[in-house]
Order: C-alpha cells, then structure tokens, then sequence
C-alpha cells in the first residue's frame, strides 16, 4: 500500500478562505488580518474584547523521551483537534511556528504529518507571517544599540568582556558562532569577543511568547540583562533605552496566526522558542486567546514530557495563570521497542517482550504528570507495522498504572481516526478531577528548585553543582531573582544527560555545567550538558537540492 | 498657517481596502495577496497573464543634485501620480521600498510627504510585507553556504582571503562592519576576515530589482562571484549550489507591493538597492507589470539626476527593454539658492539673484536628459516662502534652454495642485518626441564607458585611474564581462567627488579608486571616493525616543 507523502497531501488540501476560519470563530473581517488566502493575524484590539469571556477547557498533548523512531507529537495535536470537531465540540488548537534556518541544514519539518496537518505547509517553513524576522530585527537593533552606546562613550560603563548579549540570525551559520567585533579602527568601535545564535534562542523570542500583551512584552523587554560592569552590576535593556522600539519591531508579531488544519479547523501557530535553554511552548497570548475563542484547545509542549511538559506546567501555565484540563501523552509501538532496546533497523519485526521492556519510559512520564495534578490519557499513535499484541502490551501496561491507553489513527484518517481519545479527553475535561498545580512553589531557593525537578521529574540521585554556581544563585536571590522558575537544558533523549540513556534509568547525577539568568523572560537557565545554540549546516544542506520546479513548486525542502 | 505633519496627514488617511485598488487595476481577488488590508502582493501567474498587452506610457521622476534644503522628489512621484488621474488617465506609480535599520538612528523617511504621500506610512517604514527580511535571508543563507563548503573540505578551493561575499542585516551596525569570523576551534572553522553590509547594499537586492522573472532570478543568482581560488580564478553562488534555495526564498518577495495614494490611487512599491554601489531604481517587475496595468506610469530613482536618472536610463531601461517617454526634472527655489551659495538658515529672505546662479546646476542636469533622447518638463516644489520672483527666475532659466518649468502646489493640494504638469507630461508622452537611447553602447570598453559618464554627465576633465584598475577592467572583459554597463558609486550632492562643491563644477578629475564586478546583477560598479555599505547609529539613536503611545500608536518614528 502506497502512502502519499505528507507534502503531496497538503498540496491537495480543500483550504478554505481564511476569512471562512475566522468567521467560525467570529472574528469580524476587520480584526482578521490576512497574509494571502490562507493565513492571517488576530487584531490587538479583538483579543482585548475577548477578555471577559468564559476560558475553555486546555489539553496539553506531550510525549515519551523522543527517539530516531518518531513519535507524532504534532500529529497527534492536529488530529485529536480534528477528533473534538469531529465529535461536535467547538475546539482549536495551538502549536508552534517552525525556524527558517535549519530548514535548510536536514529536509524541513512539516506541520504535522498524513491526514493530521496544519496547511500551507511551505508558508509555515518558510517566512510565514514575518514574526521570526520581526524577533531577530528587535534582538539586531538591541545588538547594535549596545555597540553603539559602547561607542559613544559608554555611560552606562559596560565591561567590554562582559557583553551578555550575543547576536542572531535565524540561519544555521557556524562561522558566526564566536566571532571578533569591531574590528579595523576608531570608526568601528572597540574590538571585542561575541557571537551570533539562532533566532529561536534568543530571550527576545522566549519573552514574545511569554507577554500577555505589548504593555507586558516592553515591561520584559526592558528587564532584559544585557552586560555587566567591572563591579558585576548588570546593564539593562531598559538602560540602553531600546525596549521602545523593539516593541514597535514586534507589534504585529505579537498578534497570533491563525491558520487551518487539513479538515478546514482553526489553528492558531505562533512562537517558538528553543525547548531546552527556554520553555518550548507556543506564545501565552495565542493559547489564552484560543482559550477565549474555543471550548477545548489542544496544544503542545517541545521535547518529551521530562523537559516540554514540566516546563509547560512550571513555566507557562504559572506565568500566565494557565489551568490544564487533561494531558495526552504520546507514545509509539516502535519508540516502546527502542526504549526496550531494539535498533532502528529492527523495528519492522514484532517483538512484545521489547514493548514490555520499554514501557518504564512512558511509565514514569505518566507519574509525572500526575505530580502536576492534571489527569492523563496515553493516545498510541498507531503505525502499519504495530501487532495487536505489541499494541495490548502498552494498553496493559498502562492499565497498570491506572491509566487509558488508546489507539489512534489520526494519520490515516485524519479526525475520524482518533474520535475515541477526543471523547475520553472530554470526559477527563468535564470530570472536574484536574487540580493543576506547579512542581515547587515560587518561594523555595533556586538550588532547591533545581534539585526538585532532577529528583522528582529525572529521577536522579542528586544534582552536582559547584561552588561558583551555588553562590551565583544565591547572588540573584538576593538581587530579587529568587521568585523565579528554573528552566534545565539538558538532552531531550533521556532523564538522564546522556542521550544514549533510554528507558528509565536509575542510579545517575545530574551534573550542572553552568546558570544563566532571562531576567526578562523571567526564568533561570540551568545548563546540564552541551547545548548548541547555533547549529552548523551539514556536508551536503537540503539547500543544495531545494528550487522551485517549473510549475513554480517548491522541490527538496520536505 | 500651521500644517499638520506627514505622519498626522498619513493617519487621517481615508484608505480604501486594497482588493478594491486592485478591481481598479483589473486584478482578480485570487491573483491579489492581501498583508493586512492596505497592502497586498501580486500573483506570479496575474503577471504571466498579462504580458501581451500594450504597455503604457513611462514617465521619470528625477531631481538636481540633493541639498539640505530638500527637493521633494517622491513627493512629486506621488502627487504626478495623482494629478494625471485627476486629469482622467489611468495611471499608476512605481516607488522603492525603505530599509529598515536606518529609521532607527535618524527619523524615518515618509513615502512623499503632505497630501502626495503613499500609505500605510508605518508599515512602510517597518517590515512592510517582508521583502527586505526575504533578502537577508536569501543572503544569509548563501553567507552560511559558502563557509560550510569550506568547512566540509572546500572542494571550490576558496582562498580564505579572497572570499568576495560579505554578510548582511537590515540594522545600522557599525561593529559588524570588520570582523574575524569561525573562532573557537575545530567546529567552527577555519578563522577568516570578514564583514557585515546593510541589506540594501546586497547583490540579491539588484538582483530582484533587474530580474525579469523567478527563472532569470535564479540565473542571475548563480552567477554572482562569491570568492576567488588563489589562481584568482572565480568561484560562483552556483558552485556553491545556493541559487535554487536562494530562489525559494525570494519567491513572495519577487511579487510587486500594491498600496495607495490619499487619492486611493495604485502605487506600486517594490525593491530598493542602493543608489551608489547599485542602480537605485524599484523593480523592473513592478515597473513593467504597471506598464501592462496602466496608460501612465510614474517611477523615480534615487539621488539626482547626475547618478540616479544617468543608472536608470543605463542601466535598468537598458536591460530591462524599458523606453522612457518623459522626465520630470524636480528642482525647488530653495534648492537653487543653496546652489547658489546662500547657506540653510538664510533660505528664507527672497534672493532672486542666488536663484539664478544656481541655475546652472538644474540646467546641467536638463541637458544631460537630452542626452538620453528623452523630453523633460522641470517641475517647480512649491514651498510657501518661495516668491513670485523667485520662482519666475527658475521659469526663465528652463526657458532659455527651450524646456518648460512649471509651479507645483501637491504637497499642499494633492493631485489638484499639480495637474498643469500632468497634462505636460501627457503631452510630451503623445508626442512621439521620445527617442530613448543609452548613453554608451554595451561595446565600449569598461575604461571608456566610466569615461564617457564621467565627462558626459558630470562633466569633469578626465579620469584617474591607476595601472591595477585598468588591468582589473581588462581582465573582466577577457572574462566575458566587457558587455557590461558602469555603476558609478560617488556622491549625491555634487557632479563631483567633493561633496560640498555645489552649483555646475567645472575643471575637476573623478578620482576612481576601486572597481567591483556584480557579475549576477550585471554592472561594474566603479567607486570614486567614500562610500558606506554600513552605517552607524548617532549619539542618540532615534530608537531611544521610538515607542508605541497609550493609543497603541507609533511615536517617535517620524
């Protein structure tokens, strides 16, 4: 049996007009701003009138510790909106926008996959609305103003050495990754070391998707640390006097997307900061609206549920005074057999004993969600190749644990596919059993913070910080930081820092290599293990091979 | 007599929905891509559809050498525009976009001023619909490119010190201008000298303004020289196998921008290079698209009519197949009295005598248009402290040379205050009078067509240029370039190299002291004294003051 490609069926898409969509929502034509035919931007002003509605009910959808087998996180986001319309309920989803960059590093990631896609699919690879641009004009200008004060005199005595700041572009460019500035003389400056990373980490990003509005954002934006001084006091955005105009570069990239899926239902996709040095969630302002507009929205969290979902429920939904209602977590046949020890090649055969070995993965993220106090649902997102039996070992073992499992079909049917997981997802909704609260409270010490989501999200047996990191958190403790969440950046593979780590491991530290502060964000940036902020593009790009054919459609970018 | 500002003026404006624009223009709802609803793209297959149909009359708007005292050249595009439709003839505009980065270290240049202006103003001065973002990254993506190659085992056999291709953003960026790039280690590459321009100054910018269509563009994308082998043999954007990627990027930005005029009429405002190192003219796609759209299309280009008319005539109407039917020489009562010696704070005592002896300057520039075998009309600005005697000095000159001037009131009246050169311009349209021609054939040597600019139009003695340029000139035409036409990179504000040598020089030598090739946008630029590829930001940036006011409106922009 031959599949079509998920291009071919986003090409094939019945899109409706936008303004259709946003009409379903009742957005008036006025407030509804388009981008062509099939996308558009929510108006300011029609999101403040929205304000004293009733919110709806939020699914969050997460997943197992990624694997090279896929897991259809995206897919299945898509497909159980699609399965609430598809049993009557009036439901939209959110998720995130996609990085221009890497696009052309490894073939682009689509939105979604099979009949379980948000369309147009290359607007959304490509520049889409300009919100990614508009963040890395606002870091660039920021960027160029600190040089300039710099040069002008530096006032605000910046240590030369302790430019906290580095650069953007949202293109994958090793060369920019450490780079000499203000070279060749007088004219230029003062040479100093910097250098660039990807537009998606940048704080401006993470702060854009964190604003409930654009009085909140120049509020951040302006909070922002951007150097220090000899003395280690820290220069603000606010004292270089750039969050004025940043807001005024991101005011129309403040105001959601609003997009359909493959069965003509509305998505709203907006932001997407990186899911390790930041939060990895869709904007607060696109999920609150959405929450404002539907009686269910599904959206979903970056990574698995160790790193996406925690810092969802820890960062998010405490900052933006979000409640979710009920969590999917996603899981395959195939990602349960690597998690138990089968290789990729070897996935095609059935292997029962290797699904029962890999559950504990799953197993200990369903525990953890419940430490969150949001009821869950695991929804098997079904391959071809899955065996009944395969698929009865992750249904029993979750019945273990108290848990529904269901199989779902969403990328071979679209909605109709997985009706059975949208009406449990209703059920666990209206059952009132969803007591959502953070992970720590605001007011526990950030070592304290750090070690509660190592112990009880990782597992791990203890956190090794030295000194210098310790008595860094106690500085920003007593600078007013201390209230602040902790957001960890370690590998999306494992609970542990080493990716080859699958299952659920046990007996391992948690070593922190370094703390950084988003003071504008409003979170702590917990390094544990490598993490690359400006990727490299490899020996042969996708570039190489992406053009437009001769009827003007675009080849090589999926 | 107070007058409301341009941005009081812009905001009051009583726009229209742009589909109703494009009816106008015959332009079907499917084929016209809506930003918003006062902004909106062309489709590539409405352009194809079009291209049998008779072109319309094509008329330039050009200037004398720029002075402090300001000429109001787009102005004057503007409210043309606006006063042949008054007259009753279907007629169009074609402008350039803004860059961005600059309207954060000055104020931000409006799109015509007064009642002649194009709207929506802010977006303008923003992100626009994401042309110039499109080129940053079109760029960008080729910068990334070429030092991947390198780092993948440079099978081109770049010589490090001899990559071409510099990198660029849209901001004011002085400590990007010179810097050491791949620092760091082994992952990073090899560490080479490198630097940052501002987008405008990017070949793709040329590119997209000289390109006929998307096929051309990715020609012409391939043939840029990017570096050269130290053989000094070239290495080309298509060895590095960018072009076609660089092609999908570009694909929405090739789509002229529709907008209005207060009046509600249709301006094209598409593409912006550089009017030094690059032609400095908008689009060849909307200035031929407007030419099948409507009888009568006004464009202009950049600086005076010494550089911008000289490269539009030369080089955009030469490879585009353009014949222009019309200029309007642009020339103010202010602007005569700073060519004739009077300094800024004296402009407004009468001076009828620094009139006249400012003259020359506007009468070098209305013979040098005859060289081009095309009619002019010179058309008078209108400030209010202009006097009647004043004004008819400037009328008496343009007399004496046998060309009319004529008294425009737009910036006060709109299309109303300007239909007198309206019909002008029709008349001289109808004619038959125009016989365009360039000023040198593409068979000069290189060496002879500077020349032939430099004595014919700026009138100087002779040109300096030492052994290794000639030798540079000569290798370039053994290559297969010697077909190309001159860009010379100097100074707006005289016909000289020495920008404060105002009125008409004589007795002087124009200095060449380096020679480029833009091999993909098809000019040898030749650079005669300073030229900025990347600006700085001021003491006090305009940013410091820019921020959006309690009205979610834009203060401090303009």
């Amino acid at each position: 049996m031959a599949f079509k490609s998920d291009i071919e069926i986003a090409r094939e898409a019945n899109k409706k007009p936008i303004q259709e969509i946003g009409d379903r929502l009742g957005i008036p034509t006025e407030h509804l701003l388009p981008y062509g035919h099939d996308k558009a931007k929510i108006s300011q002003p029609f999101i403040d009138s929205v304000q004293d509605r009733k919110d709806g009910k939020l699914i969050l959808v997460t997943a197992i510790n990624p694997t090279p087998a896929g897991e259809g996180k995206t897919t299945t986001t898509v497909g159980l909106g699609d399965g609430l319309n598809k049993i009557g309920k009036n439901a939209m989803i959110c998720i995130r926008e996609a990085s221009l960059g890497p696009n052309f590093g490894m073939k682009g990631g689509a939105a979604g996959g099979g009949k379980a896609q948000v369309v147009p699919m290359e607007d959304m690879n490509l520049h889409f609305t300009g919100d990614f641009h508009a963040i890395t004009s606002a870091h660039s200008l920021l960027s160029a103003m600190i040089d300039n004060h710099i040069y002008w005199g530096n006032e605000c005595d910046i240590d030369l050495r302790r430019v906290a700041w580095r650069r953007v572009v949202d293109m994958n460019d090793r060369a920019l990754r450490n780079v000499a500035l203000s070279l060749g003389g007088v004219a230029n400056g003062f040479p100093r070391e910097g250098g660039f990373d990807i537009t998606v980490a940048s704080e401006v990003m993470a702060i854009l998707c964190l604003a409930k509005n654009l009085k909140d954002l120049e509020q951040r934006l302006g909070d922002m640390i951007v150097a220090y001084r000899r003395d280690k006091s820290p220069v603000f955005c606010r004292d270089i006097k750039a969050e004025g105009a940043m807001t005024v570069l991101l005011k129309d990239a403040m105001q959601p997307n609003l997009v359909q899926t493959l069965e003509n239902n509305p998505a709203f996709v907006h932001g997407g900061p990186f899911a390790n040095i930041a939060h990895g969630c869709n904007s607060v302002i696109a999920t609150s609206t959405a929450l404002k507009l539907a009686d269910y929205v599904v959206t979903e969290a970056g990574f698995g549920a160790d790193l996406g979902a925690e810092k969802f429920m820890d960062i998010k939904c405490r900052k933006a005074g979000l409640r979710p209602d009920a969590v999917v977590i996603v899981a395959t046949v195939r990602a349960m057999k690597m998690n138990g020890g089968v290789a990729k090649a070897d996935l095609g055969a059935e292997n029962v004993q290797a699904v029962k070995d890999g559950c504990p993965n799953l197993g200990r993220h369903i525990e953890n969600m419940k430490k969150f106090g949001v009821p869950a649902v695991v929804g098997i997102n079904h391959f071809v190749t899955d065996t009944d039996a395969e698929v009865q070992a992750v249904m029993d073992f979750c019945a273990s644990l108290g848990v529904e499992a269901i199989l779902n079909k969403h990328w071979e049917f679209g909605g109709e596919g997985i009706t059975e997981t949208a009406k449990k997802v209703v059920e666990l909704c209206e059952s009132g059993e969803a007591d959502y609260h953070p992970l720590y409270g605001d007011d526990m010490s950030l070592a304290d913070k750090i070690e509660t989501v190592c112990k009880e999200i990782y597992r791990a047996d203890s956190v090794v910080m030295d000194n210098k990191i310790r008595a860094q958190l106690k500085d920003w403790e007593d600078q007013g930081y201390g209230h602040l969440p902790v957001c960890l950046a370690k590998t999306q593979y494992s609970f542990t820092t080493d990716p080859t780590m699958r299952g659920a491991p046990t007996g391992f530290d948690i070593p922190v290599r370094e703390v950084r502060i988003s003071a504008g964000a409003g979170f702590i940036v917990v390094v544990c293990g490598e993490i690359m902020t400006m990727p490299g593009l490899p020996r042969t790009p996708a570039a190489e091979s992406i053009h437009l054919n001769e009827d003007g459609l675009i080849e090589g970018l999926f």
